[in-house]
């Protein structure tokens, strides 16, 4: 095992990575901008080291001041959390150069599902069902319509570098092709410096199903199900489900052991998430995140199965201390998202926190990076806190969530939990009945 | 099911009973005395009544008052929690006349393992194995000496009303009886205004072991397994453990089974403990608590049922969600207790708190009645707070109960969480090696 392991992130996911380490002996190295001198993340860790100022390009996407704290810190691993770089393969890449272990898959792997087009190939081949489209990019249009009519319409056009909804167009109809394929090439170029796109079926109320899995690297893999993330806004989860409303214990084990199975094929190590669309009963891959996610923690609840235990041994060379047979899943879990943002705008509130108490008692966790009197910085994403509750049924969690989003207090600062607070008692909530459209619908965006 | 609830409590333990009719969707009624107008569940509550000053008797011990609030606001029934009137079969009497629901078993069940002989006599009859000792009460020499002799020395005379160590004393001779015996009657007519002792086989190094048990009132009980907690000072648990280190899966099995049978047996209705001295693998009946108790969290964790969602149903008259085949036991979970108090002298501290911050994460419950800014009346008992930490083993949770207390903010008041930072770097805690008296011994009592 590791004896002192660098966090390269800041935030409740710091914190969380940081809570692991204790917990399993490990030393932490804190990283942080100088802007989050006063974090919980670096109060907490055993040591810290200033890598720059607050742009994070400057700070936590600095691959050479990262590096430099490692050495003046002894670090022999990084924990990349997610985002920043932690699906950054030269990262990973340069890490392995300098003998610190990268806690994630290969830089290989990081590479294969970074690039969408590789990932959809990749995964198709591996059996993983994939969304009916062009098998690789496509620039002229007469192309664009021969697949599209292949197909069916309505089509979507894709950046092969892209994510956040940034160079995609849906086309309806043969007109539409020409503009949406030209418009989502610009928008990609000027994006990601990749003017590459591909087609693929348009769903039209796909909800949003990943499944959880994680790999030795040595050709073994399990699955820990699914997470329903559909409730979106702007490509952004807000809420996250363990197991998935819609799914049957069926498909679960279905398509978490074709996923399992994929990535022990591919002899991926550490965790990661395999995306699909989901609608009348079919999985379509969408794409995979060679990371630990945000919303892990409903996973974790349901399976108690610490998933950055088992990256970090993972990482080490370890075994994982889970088998597949001993899996089981334990009642429902949801998490909502605790944003520093107008509830209604959705605008940044950065700002001091005058009051903070979170929720507590049975079945609640939550997973924070604040405190009383915590300045949030302007500079960085409005993800706060994360509120994590568990019930024997689904309707058990809801009744729970709704208690203890009543409890929570964050004073100083506008926060989403007022949406969460209107969303529990929508119907089509209470039901489980939503698809990835849902909330932009109930938003009127 | 019960359209509104009154909380004839407070503290941490009224904030969980009124979480658990919030999430049942019951209205709560809040009492409280003058000195906890500003108390958390009083702020949390749909309505509050105040009930009298501060001094116990005068309120949270006042039967009318507590009925007038009943009557004022419509409650359908009480919960009682621990402590106060939750043990006194007059109060819940006096709710059944008029025709409100006490949230506790009978009148009847109370009385009898209120009376710790007359407990020891049914739990006999209902196959509990018991300490060897007297039968009944006794009162001369003669007789002590004669059953001393029977069971053994050392022996332990303890007064028949009594509890909290009052009322006990231990003779390990026959030169020590009259002396014990004379002092324990004195004693116990002081305290309990009763002399009424008897004599049990006093056991060395015993491990305090207790059964949760729930039953229907119509014949039906299950139990949830056992509960450590043998890590006592002056009789008051600080620290509590599900499963227990030393119980066997059988003897869980065996011994629950045992409480679960009796329970059925004696048409029992709600939560009750069934305590054990053990001791080289035998158990031996101690006293049976009619109520939930502080511990209670550990047990939910192990088993992911809600003991308070019980209570409220079985007093409603409907069905437990329980079946004893369902009960499995997940992993351990271990409960320290937050008292404001000196960790060196154990003395009371009350006062403002400046500065609160929960631990949080995996893993991680938090059960208070505080708030940052609440001040801390000197009138009432010193438990502010509950940490419960779970592991998917000890090794596990102990870990992780070590971050969880390293991260634990109360300032302004002084409390006991440095003596848990202690404990848990104690060898014989790492090995779940300790019986009753390990303590207060580490202690230097």
């Amino acid at each position: 095992m590791f004896s002192k392991v660098l966090i390269a992130n800041r935030g409740e996911i710091a914190l969380r990575i940081l809570r692991a380490c204790k917990e399993l002996g490990i030393q932490t190295v804190a990283v942080h901008s100088t802007a989050d001198a006063d974090a919980m993340h670096v109060r907490l860790a055993d040591e810290s080291v200033c890598i720059g100022p607050a742009p994070a390009k400057d700070s936590y996407l600095n691959i050479p001041s990262i590096l430099a704290a490692c050495e003046i810190t002894g670090a022999e691993a990084v924990h990349p959390g997610y985002g920043f770089l932690s699906e950054n393969s030269r990262f990973a890449q340069i890490l392995e150069e300098h003998n610190i272990a990268f806690i994630g898959p290969s830089s290989h792997h990081i590479d294969i599902m970074g690039d969408k087009i590789e990932a959809k190939r990749t995964a198709k081949e591996l059996g993983i069902p994939v969304v009916p489209g062009s098998e690789g990019g496509v620039t002229d249009d007469g192309e664009a319509k021969r697949i599209a009519q292949e197909i069916g319409y309505p089509v979507i056009i894709k950046a092969a570098s892209g994510g956040g909804g940034r160079g995609m167009k849906v086309a309806k109809n043969e007109k539409e092709i020409s503009v949406a394929l030209s418009t989502a090439r610009t928008e990609a170029k000027a994006a990601f410096g990749d003017d590459a796109v591909y087609i693929e079926k348009y769903l039209g109320k796909p909800r949003h199903i990943e499944v959880q899995v994680l790999g030795d690297g040595k050709g073994r893999a399990v699955h820990l199900g699914e997470r329903d993330c559909s409730l979106q806004r702007r490509h952004q989860k807000v809420w996250e489900e363990a197991n998935g409303p819609s799914i049957t214990p069926e498909e679960r084990e279905s398509i978490g052991m074709i996923c399992a199975n994929a990535v022990a094929k591919m002899g991926y190590s550490g965790a990661g998430t395999v995306e699909f669309l989901y609608e009348d009963g079919e999985f379509y891959f969408i794409e995979m995140n060679t990371r630990l996610q945000v919303e892990h923690p409903v996973t974790e609840r349901i399976t108690n199965v610490d998933i950055v235990y088992e990256q970090i041994r993972i990482a080490a060379g370890m075994e994982m201390t889970v088998k597949q047979e001993d899996v089981q899943f334990w009642g429902h879990a949801i998490e909502v998202r605790i944003n520093a943002e107008d509830p209604e705008t959705f605008a940044p509130s950065p700002g001091t926190i005058s009051y903070y108490h979170p929720a507590g008692g049975v079945g609640v966790r939550v997973d924070s990076g604040v405190y009383q009197g915590y300045k949030i910085p302007p500079y960085y994403d409005s993800l706060i806190g994360k509120l994590i509750v568990h019930g024997r049924t689904r309707a058990e969690c809801l009744q729970r969530l709704n208690r203890a989003l009543d409890e929570f207090v964050v004073d100083g600062v506008k926060t989403t939990l007022p949406l969460f607070r209107k969303l529990i008692k929508e119907p089509d909530v209470i039901a489980g009945n939503y698809d990835i459209h849902w909330l932009e619908k109930y938003l009127g965006m």
